[in-house]
């Protein structure tokens, strides 16, 4: 059994949407980041980092978007969410996830958790005013270098679509207007008519039921 | 043919010292971040980022250290630098290579590329200021967490072990001290005696013959 522990907004959707697309058997487990669920013993015990996502399966524990998309995509093959067996295109696709997580998620973070690289609350405030245009940039480097269309990766849908609208969601609350990005602002509302995304965000904006 | 795009003192060298110890036939082309190299237009046409490693192959280009790690993992099999046919595992080298790239790197990156994230030079020095604890702890969450011994993934050496040495490589710099982790001190040492690393560090540090 897989068990996937989420927060709302945060980028743990891509991996849900990913357990979705593969039709898999798996619980979620939602945390609250407003109460700092993410920062309790219990949860730390699982993911000692205090982020999301973490996916308990029954071999031990995951974390890490990118690792969690390759993992979803190689446990359920029939699903074909990623080029495994041909290492140029499988490259593409980490290529484009290695990305999102280490600059575009990165560049959005610094709206919020300035804490992380700077104490004064004066450094916190010329991050947030930065975002749009980081953010900005990131979408737009995308769009016009990355983005083979209809799908990132070209004909066939990946795990990096999912992951790509994760981050779109985001790009109204970093102050980017997503028409700026036409193919993407295209992609994200196709996307978000796929079914398995439906379910996945649907069980995250669910009423919160439960929290660790 | 392979030719990887370095810069000297970059993460690109974790891509070389895999291609090292898979025994790759390659070319190497030195950047100089002094002299800007990788925002000519000549790079930017091979990587758009502006940045380092790049890896041209026969099929086209790649970028980003996990993509390229992974990818140089499976081109060259016999050389065993991951468990490539293991999900589980394979995810757990995927996750350590994403902590580096997503959260240890960034950590670092807030030492000398502020400009990325605030315009005003008193959020740079607020930045510099919180290097020091933040490439600490996650060196240490690392050291008490991740590293299984004695190498970082346990009985087996992996594009993971010279990833770390290669971000170990900036703890000085960083105003870190590399003993309060006395597991990765010891790593560092031994990661830097195999014949694959001094020869991709000594190709690096050798005199500058040739930039893009």
């Amino acid at each position: 059994m897989l068990t996937l522990y989420y927060a709302p907004h945060t980028c743990a959707l891509a991996s849900h949407i990913a357990l979705e697309e593969a039709g898999a058997t798996y619980e979620s487990v939602r945390l609250s980041f407003r109460t700092e669920d993410q920062k309790k013993p219990d949860y730390l015990k699982i993911n000692p980092k205090g982020r999301v996502p973490s996916l308990v399966t029954d071999r031990g524990i995951i974390t890490e978007t990118p690792a969690l998309l390759i993992y979803i995509a190689q446990t359920f093959p029939a699903a074909k969410l990623a080029p495994l067996d041909d290492p140029y295109r499988l490259a593409k696709v980490q290529a484009f996830n290695s990305y999102l997580c280490s600059t575009v998620h990165v560049a959005h973070a610094h709206r919020m958790r300035g804490l992380r690289w700077a104490d004064e609350p004066e450094a916190h405030l010329a991050m947030q005013r930065k975002v749009p245009q980081a953010v900005g940039d990131c979408f737009a480097l995308i769009e016009r270098e990355m983005f083979e269309g209809p799908w990132v990766m070209g004909n066939d849908y990946t795990v990096c679509d999912g992951y790509l609208f994760t981050l779109s969601q985001w790009l109204a609350g970093d102050g980017v207007d997503i028409d700026r990005t036409p193919k993407i602002a295209e992609h994200f509302k196709r996307v978000g008519e796929r079914p398995a995304v439906r379910k996945a965000v649907a069980d995250e904006t669910r009423e919160l039921k439960s929290a660790a």
